[in-house]
């Protein structure tokens, strides 16, 4: 099954379903093997993970090359945050364009304005028109070439402070212009703005939820709200930094690494997660000179090889 | 003080000095922040942190961009990890052109042949012979356009199964070519195969030592040696994937991030190393229309602001 | 039609086929306008475009940067000189899965060893083994996911000065391995060597020539002695230099370009090579704000649009 | 003398001062040989040597990755077109940052708003209001690490239809804000909004005109007026495109190059602008298995050296 269809599969699920934050290759292999379903390729830890901040100061293809890493990584569907799509209707065409070409499964774009700012952050958030963001969702479905590459529409009505009602107004319009589900964001400490807009949603477009500031909400509670799915966006991030502090507080203070050795991965976990399997047996098929040299006696240099 | 010239000082120091290995931004910044001098970008790590076997899967120019990205993340010296400079003589001054065009420090390059296998895999290890690498040592040398600019030359000869001799062979020839340091590097348990070659070596040049096997050996145990710089080469990266490991599955089989919450950092410590202090500065001094709204009232969308 | 198909049924046509080459984006869009059925997208001409050597100066994901703009850019297919697959056989499957996600439809890669140099020069050419090179070729055939994207293997051993046996032996050898097609390299001045190999050879895989030097065969002859598609290799660019040296030099000598410029594409025409007409067409009908613009009074800023 | 000094000289010049446009390596090197001092990289000729339009359909880092082999391909002081500076005044900070790094000599920003639009083309320009604009000039000249890294701000005044008071008031609110030269652009077919903003300028700032579309006013006239630099900004690409069309006719209905070889530059030509020569030399010098091959014998395989 293609990576669009798993995607659109967990979008049309009558179970609730979640989306794991990943960053890079090898936090989307592990979310992988955990047992997820699904990926977020969060712009927040992209950004942070190679040390940039989350008002586009990445390029767009900067963040397609990382996506076209991370996809490789796992069989997993990855839902990519698009931001706004990178400028107006045609760059989120190219961007539709790049992104199935590496085989992701979705683009969430947001009614936010290029160059954005990240949702938590103090500084103002200005909104799209409702009438240029849906002309961009529609641009974005008229271009896919996979009926089943998923189009996601995030607002951040909410989040700019605006009413249920603009809410309200701005997720029916962008379903109407196309998108296959709604992200409605909310950075209050319970869910309450979710919930108004739950009580009052009609549309059968699934909604999804990112519930970083409101966590303590019972998963249960977005059931019963019917909630489809819910993004956990940047909690492996958050969790390696504390982590890798100590790690790297106790190497410099001891100057040794004897007292964690035990603590962290072995070097053969490192190339299980590289598959370095498949290349010793692919290397056994497609390297002639290596397969010709005996076992028992170390190699000498290429020059040498008889 | 140049980058450069904080790592040449390193190399010159009276003491045993530390590079921790980082293979992103925001590992770049934490090693930065725990007060290592200085950065070790494993070929090994950043490989794996993409989701991609350390066999130059990565082109050089690939890496090239990561190592953009870590440099600009810190203020510390980066010793970059260059395989085997990633083609011949001319290959490598290339790389030396772009490196010192990004401000890395310096670059390290192996006697192995391209395409490379890491150090620890069970497959052979094929060697250039001593003239070929020396060639590459000395243009690399005669490119650089920093005086301060190094070029560490690493032996392979223990990972290859040669002699002792052979190893001081290459070491010095190394030495001769215009290498600024040797990395010599042993995959024993213990470091009997470092301890014979520095009861030998008799040049002027610094060595540096890789313990990632022999991680047990005391630190004074090196410094007695005469041994220059240590590497941690892969640590963080080894540490990192437990951790996520058991936090990604506490979230999945809870469906739940509360029980995580208070062992992850809060965003803003997230927002504290992308520096949004500093974004958030400058927007009131170069972002016009920011500074003209008034602070208790939401934004309405750009098109609207009067 | 898929490109890989295009290509597929160019090889088994009973015609002679020509492939023309191109190195960027523009020159793509005129060998399509011409005529041309397919494009041959050259490693010498690609680097000389760039300004670099053909010596794999060019990271082989730099190569496939510029492959992605050159097959958007045309609905021809395109057949990637891949020079020696940039590696061994695990570098050429990685080159393979890069490619056909850009829908590039195949790639030729010679029995040169990386990094390579260019045929016509005088330097010496080495050459792989023959074992060696058909493990890339089969590497490169096991891993293809589109059954109709082509491997066309190049045997250099005239230009190596091989015996007509050796690259009879080799052709047949990368025949058997699974290549879709052979290309003959040959750099005599008429078609002595090329002629040779047509009259023993008895395999059904079409064979391919680049006839750069003996440019002065009769095309006819190439149909006569069998051959199935003739290579155009680097005209274009070559025919570009002077003709570009040519303006340069009136426009610095006379201190403007009025003389010029009845003879240079008048600017509709470079809007017309890049299809403005359906950026217009789609502003219309996803950018909002543009759209309600009167046409008849200049735009004022964005910030004061009603 | 670096090449920011240099464009900084060009500035200062008691004379009339040109630039060519030049949008990849071969053409800015033949720029170079023809005796120009400068060199302007056209937004609008790499769009469309890449085959994509000139809307910010390339990201930014593609553009700056054309840059980097542009820059290395010749000596010359290159001025970039860097539109709107792709997005807000931080993403112009990193824009000079990454154009300082690899030694371009300066960037021209241009006051409308992301994503562009070619200024000759019929759609609407919107302009961003003065203040912002002067924004992005100063947070570009408060990042820049060179002093001699020149910010030009290009007014889109006329373009937009705005009145002369308003391109004046713009001229001289970016002359204030820290713009090191003013751009004054028009897309009359005669220099009359040129003149009339002329005479009127008072300012110490040099003035630079792109008289694509009133290339028919005498250059001693732009003299008279005072302008300091003029861009021949997109000829050499319109001049390319035609005589390649007739070069692919021509191979296209002759199926042979024979009656086009002796018109188009030889192999060797092509070489010496790659500068094959160094290569060769650096050879001799670093690649030492070649050195010590026989010349009078063909090269076997590198296994097979002896």
């Amino acid at each position: 099954m293609t990576k669009t269809q798993k995607f659109k599969n967990l979008l049309s699920s009558n179970n609730l379903e979640f989306l794991m934050e990943a960053h890079n290759g090898i936090t989307a292999k592990i979310v992988e093997k955990t047992g997820f379903k699904g990926i977020w390729a969060s712009g927040l830890t992209m950004s942070a993970s190679l040390g940039v901040r989350d008002n586009n100061e990445l390029s767009w293809t900067q963040v397609v090359s990382m996506l076209e890493f991370m996809n490789d990584a796992t069989e997993l569907p990855i839902l990519v945050d698009g931001d706004t799509g990178y400028g107006n209707f045609n760059n989120v065409r190219r961007l539709v364009k790049y992104l199935e070409r590496i085989e992701i499964a979705g683009v969430c774009i947001e009614d936010k304005v290029f160059p954005k700012n990240n949702s938590f952050l103090e500084s103002g958030q200005e909104l799209a028109t409702i009438e240029e963001f849906c002309g961009k969702i529609r641009a974005a479905k008229d271009s896919q070439n996979d009926s089943a590459f998923s189009i996601v529409a995030r607002t951040e009505g909410f989040i700019a402070g605006r009413t249920l009602n603009e809410v309200l107004d701005r997720a029916y319009s962008y379903a109407e212009a196309g998108a296959d589900a709604i992200v409605v964001h909310s950075k209050k400490s319970d869910s309450c703005e979710i919930d108004q807009f739950m009580d009052l949603w009609q549309a059968e477009k699934p909604i999804i939820i990112i519930p970083t500031r409101y966590y303590q909400t019972k998963t249960d509670h977005f059931r019963e709200k019917g909630i489809r799915m819910v993004i956990w966006a940047n909690q492996l991030m958050r969790g390696l930094i504390p982590h890798v502090e100590m790690l790297a507080k106790k190497i410099y203070e001891e100057e040794s690494v004897c007292s964690i050795e035990s603590s962290i991965a072995p070097l053969h976990t490192l190339f299980d997660y590289q598959n370095t399997v498949e290349l010793e047996e692919a290397e056994k098929k497609y390297l002639h000179y290596r397969q010709r040299l005996p076992k028992d006696k170390s190699i000498t240099t290429k020059n040498e090889i008889v």
